[in-house]
């Protein structure tokens, strides 16, 4: 719907079985507005939200995605406004007697010849930016490693000139914490595979303090890196070999210096996009994410899966609902088992917590239209595309599989996206209806717009629009089709994405369930 | 214990009734060694760990500070080393029929004139720095906003000579968080109080995204301020007159520079050292802090209850094994019982968990002769001082009382400042041992180290060396009333902190028990 020109009134209805369907028209449209199809409004609504196909009795099911959103709370009467208060949240699936592995799509045939150029690491993990990621251990350190970074970005990066830049994995975990808890394994794994992100190079280098919990021998293992050999890449801040502030200070740039001379050393060469390990994510989603951009991302998803590339969408609150869509897709049974014990597991953190997963829909997803979690759910599944599921990770683990992957996350934005950068992403695509100024250091980020309007207004932040798909300007096909090019382009350097230009670049925020101490 | 020079084999014996002592030597003792007391020790033990005084059968009480602190696990002979192998972990002081209020001591007699000089606040709290706080509803603005500080700091800040400093209160709070679950009033009353610190000059500006779950008028309701007026100090970035990036950019920039102005006509005025706000805390202890920096701490936190201060100390963990000694010092009924609620309400949160208590300490406490939480939590009280304990606050709450206050919070070092800061503090004091590099953006922070080798070795981080205690050279006394005079000098912007020379500011670490989605 670009704002600049006057739509005929549209809605859009995803399913033929649907009851409801959303208005496309910027500002909405007033009682009385009749559609092509005969409908009548007979109050007005909003952009984004539901209006009745039908006339409703009390109780009647709602269908949008031909799945049931919800039940009508009282009579709902053809024209009016499906909103929460005249709906009903159905309760979620059981994960008892799940369909598993029952409707596997048969593989898409592959496409081949599809590049892009990146930075090659000896775990044969491919990077799309060339960064010198410093690891830190706790907290206590994260002030000093800022305080390095700076000046090493302003004295020594500049000589480096195939770097792309440096940056502090600072966080709030490595002290403080019950580290021996049930659910610690998780910010402990996420710290460690972070470090060991494709961007950064595969080697990491770690700034300890010296008396935390999460020491450098915990946080990486000999069996998983190289440190704690012969010349480690570890500075312990209250070594005794450190007579000041200055002396710690020095000790992170020279160690720094020596991991930017290796990295400059690197180039680009042309890499399969099998190569590329894609997560997909949506925040401040609104009526139009599920069928415009989340599709298109969609339609991407299945060609980066055609490509051989590993694709991994997240947010267990948000498929939680559609879970009985999600194991009949499962590859195999055991993809399926796994799939379940992750809801399950995340059932019971929120259970333990006092909620459920209708928790999580927020203001602005219901003034956008989203009623509730069903319909984000519905929503947010549909950036899956349509291949089979080929395997589940847990938060933080590293994802070493191809093909469409489950990796386990809650559905909060920086958080999410910080566990996929752990689980080894090199590209993030991330889908928005009310805007967010979103973006990583460890990866780039292509925002892309559900609505036209947005992506106008939001020209500077984001990447790509895909709200053209719901006033019928452009399809589906389309808007994925330039997504996926997109994606080869910026993973080459080719292309910035706004984020980079801006260097708008969000903390990490790890996933911790245990308690604090 | 200067470590220029050689000390004669010493140890220190907190209570006349103690089996057990610490080594003060550097680099500990060997077998064989002789003390002044014809003490001879069996075996090597390593400074600052426990020797045994006396033969001990298994299952003998192990004293220190006058309490229990374990149990023999094996006979201990007299001269050996008295480590964590050889100890019994006592349980936890039971929560029912504990003293309350039974041992208040009686009011130390007040002292006058000390006094500081402080910006005041149209609430009447002082702020000992004159800071632009830039809070932030949700995760989301935070690159936006960190993006604006550093343009506000180098292009508009040096017009107004008399602000200290312009800082974002980012957080990973705010969306993807179940904000109606049990405990989640914790955080967001953290951050509106935070907002309200003193140092801001008690009127926030808030940057919101729109669409997240923590709304400005949730975080800040019109009855704790004046937002949502006339000419409310919110930016909120989702809003249509934002064409771009750069116009969110700009809105912010310009209401920062309506707040720097006001900030700005302020001046220091002297006013009484009721007004300052101290609160206490240990991180990186050793058994040399319970003997030398928080009684030092202790001496100096009676000295400014008898100026009519507030003093707060926290770190829930840690005091849990000295409860009963607690409850004996509140006030009245009341306050004993708020402690017990407090208790009652972090035994729950970890065993919610998996955990308890005993998951506090760390290697570098135990490397540092800190055997368990009981002997821990006996050492990290000694900050208290010896006033009765006048109030208890739950974490994030604004402290409004005057005198010892026990404000609740986790023992983590960032979440334990933060907690603080929330809670109205405008000066902060930290003791540790085996040495942490820590420092807040909102508030001064003086660090005491518990040995010299440690003041000696970082000069340039630490403040104040409590070593001397523990060689006879100085007196608690001393170095309390010391301490004293640096708190009024820091308040005063006479002296600076180490952390305030370099710059070296920790992120606020926000204390969420409710889960993510
Ligand atoms: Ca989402
Ligand atoms: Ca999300
Ligand atoms: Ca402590
Ligand atoms: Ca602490
Ligand atoms: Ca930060």
């Amino acid at each position: 719907m670009p704002s600049g020109k006057k739509l005929r009134p549209l809605f859009v209805q995803v399913h033929p079985h649907d009851t409801v369907a959303i208005i496309v028209n910027e500002g909405g449209l007033p009682a009385g507005t009749e559609f092509d199809s005969g409908l009548k409004l007979i109050e007005d609504i909003p952009e984004a939200h539901k209006v009745a196909l039908v006339d409703m009795p009390a109780g009647a099911p709602i269908l949008r995605y031909g799945s049931v959103i919800g039940y009508a709370e009282y009579p709902i009467a053809r024209g009016s406004w499906v909103h929460e208060e005249r709906m009903r949240l159905p309760v979620a699936p059981s994960l008892d007697n799940l369909p598993h592995a029952t409707a596997v799509p048969a593989p898409m045939p592959p496409i081949e010849g599809y590049t892009f150029d990146g930075f090659v690491n000896d775990d044969g993990s491919v990077g799309t930016k060339n960064i010198l990621g410093i690891t830190t251990t706790v907290q206590c350190v994260a002030a000093t490693v800022d305080f390095a970074v700076k000046r090493i970005k302003a004295e020594i990066l500049p000589r480096y000139p195939n770097v792309d830049d440096v940056i502090a994995l600072t966080h709030n975990y490595g002290c403080g914490v019950a580290i021996d808890a049930p659910g610690a394994e998780i910010p402990i794994r996420t710290l460690r595979n972070l470090s060991l992100n494709p961007n950064l190079g595969g080697a990491p280098m770690v700034v300890s303090l010296g008396c935390e919990k999460l020491q450098p021998v915990r946080l990486l293992p000999n069996s998983t890196l190289p440190i704690l050999a012969a010349e480690p890449y570890v500075v312990r801040m209250q070594d005794e070999e450190h007579h000041s502030f200055g002396d710690m200070v020095a000790s992170i740039m020279q160690l720094a210096e020596k991991r930017l001379a290796e990295l400059n050393r690197r180039t680009r060469v042309t890499r399969p996009a099998s190569d590329l390990v894609v997560g997909l994510q949506c925040g401040g989603s609104d009526a139009f994410s599920g069928v415009t951009a989340n599709p298109a991302v969609g339609y991407a998803s299945d060609l980066l899966v055609r490509a051989g590339a590993t694709v991994m969408f997240s947010e267990v609150t948000e498929v939680r609902d559609a879970i009985h869509l999600l194991t009949a897709r499962a590859a195999d049974e055991q993809v399926a088992r796994d799939l379940v014990r992750e809801m399950a597991w995340y059932d019971a953190y929120l259970d333990r917590g006092g909620v459920d997963r209708s928790a999580n829909p927020t203001p602005g997803n219901k003034k956008g239209g989203l009623t509730n979690i069903v319909e984000k759910a519905l929503g947010s599944t549909a950036k899956a595309g349509t291949s089979a599921i080929a395997g589940v990770f847990g938060p933080g683990e590293r994802v070493t599989k191809k093909g469409l992957i489950f990796a386990a996350t809650p559905a909060s934005d920086f958080i999410c996206g910080t566990l996929q950068l752990a689980a080894s992403m090199n590209m993030h695509v991330f889908t928005t209806g009310r805007g967010t100024p979103y973006g990583l250091a460890m990866c780039p980020v292509i925002k892309v717009a559900s609505r036209s309007a947005l992506a106008e207004r939001w020209s500077d932040l984001i990447d790509l629009d895909a709200g053209s798909i719901a006033t019928g300007d452009a399809t589906i096909e389309q808007v994925g089709t330039q997504l996926f090019q997109l994606i080869l382009d910026v993973a080459s350097g080719r292309k910035q994405t706004r984020a980079d230009q801006w260097g708008l670049h969000n903390d990490l925020a790890l996933f911790n369930p245990a308690p604090v101490t």
